[in-house]
């Protein structure tokens, strides 16, 4: 099949090639007139306009590129929603690439979503990404950058997150309100500031209630199951085990419970436990499990407004804007004790 | 900040920009020793090539698309990890599209990979796909195109999926030795071959055992909970409610397992439960998740060896290979009455 090309519009109307690429162009140097009819004998003829060319040259895709750690996480597919709906009854399509928290793939990510002429790049940092020349490079070019959730403090870039910090307050001073009194905390890696927040949220409700803080209390973990089947089989070794452990992660909780459950520790009557993300799963697991949600949806529509801002010509393209949106926090079985709150 | 160009390179050596140029596209007509030295040289001076232009040239982006329903659903997540850990080591960067099941997105998805100059296309058809037109726009450019899971049944199309009509024949199966013999059935949209060949294994399994076929039992339900809660209402409601209920689905399977213990009817002992595609929550309910694994990964792994064997000069492009891999029923507490199997 051949393609139809301008030369063949040019020579049904018998006008220059020329004529016809700038009134496909819309070119108000072009009669209105002429415009449509070659618009119109395009659309009979079945045109189809190059829109790589096309873009290369007016500098516009219509297409944004999402770069997460991982896709399948129900906190990231929700911001990916989030910014799918906010996006697209404005012509932009999505695409989206996965790092898996490595650095390196996301130099490559970067690279990918730039040869794709995004116009646009809304990212969650990776967990192991320690330089940021591979995110110099997208401001470089001019492509606005959004930050969500996992964000690097640099000047000049928007972000749209969520206080942390007080997500992990309201979590603990709900555990204590549940009459608990030695409270562990499940630490993630606190290079990103995500963790860090929480932590500290954890530290300031211990503060701010007079309970003690115990280092024995503090495990390391990763986002994974596993991790917290180790974690807890550690604290529950300790002369005076904790009775609540509030988990930077939903999965470290869902490892705790599981574990704890082999030995015959009653969740929530012995040991309460809370984690964060609210995972779809959290809903479906014996006892539900307590969590907070970080509103992913509203932070993907609120990060694709910050997009539509910037590319606002009528705005200037240099605001920085730093959103940060309340959590909430869901109480269920594994922490509700009282059945009150 | 100036970026370098091959200019810049070629002065330096003091060789033509024409030699720098080729000896970067590593053309053999330039000597191994001034190709060496050019890339080494560029290296030092932080050249970057313009892979797009590079891309315009060679026809070649390294990236392929992948478009999926859903990239949340574990089976998908899954099968786009095997085709990135495949195509990782050759070079391929992967981006992906979700189309939530809607056909109009599907179109605008595959628009969005063209545009950005994928060198293949990875796709599971949406459930609202009825012509193919996007498909075919694909085929004619000469782009390999590979369909996993949910196909369509074009000439010239590779495809790999998994044998759906033995992963349901061995579930129902697996549930006549439980001692069941009124066996329900939640089934999908059956416009999909893959959920047609589900409710023909469910049929086989029945007249093989010969066991009594009833249409009040086959209750048609989409992918949600919800749809598996007022499926097991519809059917409990029955004179003889079924003993078992084999799911199209595990999101359907797992709403029918919350409102039967809601409503005090033992799961397996008083009826029996098997889903389909082991989403990873199945493993965290209570009872666990009877279900049939799609080996995704493998599957995904499978999609990429068939893309690499179509693009390799050597071998012909226009091999059209059909991969049908085995699915593994894999059994857990909400059909497991025996603790034989």
């Amino acid at each position: 099949m051949n393609k139809v090309t301008i030369y063949d519009i040019s020579k049904k109307l018998n006008i220059s090639a020329a004529t016809v690429s700038r009134a496909l162009n819309n070119n108000p140097k072009i009669s209105l007139k002429t415009r449509e009819l070659v618009m119109k004998t395009a659309a009979e003829m079945n045109y189809e306009q190059n829109t790589l060319a096309l873009a290369l040259k007016s500098g516009k895709s219509n297409t944004v590129g999402i770069l997460v750690p991982y896709m399948d996480r129900s906190f990231f597919s929700s911001v990916i929603r989030g910014i799918e709906e906010e996006l697209y009854p404005h012509g932009y399509h999505v695409i989206i690439c996965q790092t898996r928290d490595d650095a390196k793939s996301e130099v490559q990510n970067i690279n990918t979503l730039l040869n794709a002429q995004v116009d646009g790049i809304f990212m969650s940092v990776s967990k192991t990404t320690k330089d940021t020349l591979h995110i110099d490079r997208v401001l470089q070019k001019g492509i606005p950058l959004i930050f969500f959730d996992r964000k690097k403090n640099l000047p000049g870039v928007s972000s749209v997150t969520i206080d942390d910090f007080n997500g992990a307050y309201m979590s603990v001073e709900h555990l204590i309100r549940q009459g608990c009194k030695r409270i562990a905390h499940f630490m993630g890696n606190i290079n990103l500031e995500i963790y860090k927040d929480r932590y500290n949220g954890y530290l300031k409700a211990l503060t701010d209630y007079n309970l003690p803080y115990s280092k024995d209390y503090i495990v390391q973990t990763n986002s994974k199951v596993e991790s917290g089947t180790a974690a807890v089989k550690k604290l529950m070794k300790l002369p005076e085990p904790p009775d609540a452990i509030f988990s930077s992660s939903d999965f470290t909780a869902l490892g705790a419970v599981q574990e704890l459950k082999k030995t015959g520790i009653r969740v929530p009557e012995d040991i309460c436990i809370s984690g964060f993300s609210n995972e779809s799963f959290t809903q479906y697991t014996e006892p539900t499990m307590t969590t907070v949600d970080q509103t992913p949806i509203k932070m993907g529509k609120m990060s694709a407004r910050v997009f539509l801002e910037q590319i606002d010509e009528e705005i200037s393209v240099a605001i920085e804007k730093k959103v940060v949106l309340s959590p909430q926090l869901i109480i269920r079985d594994s922490s509700n004790r009282t059945g009150r709150e």
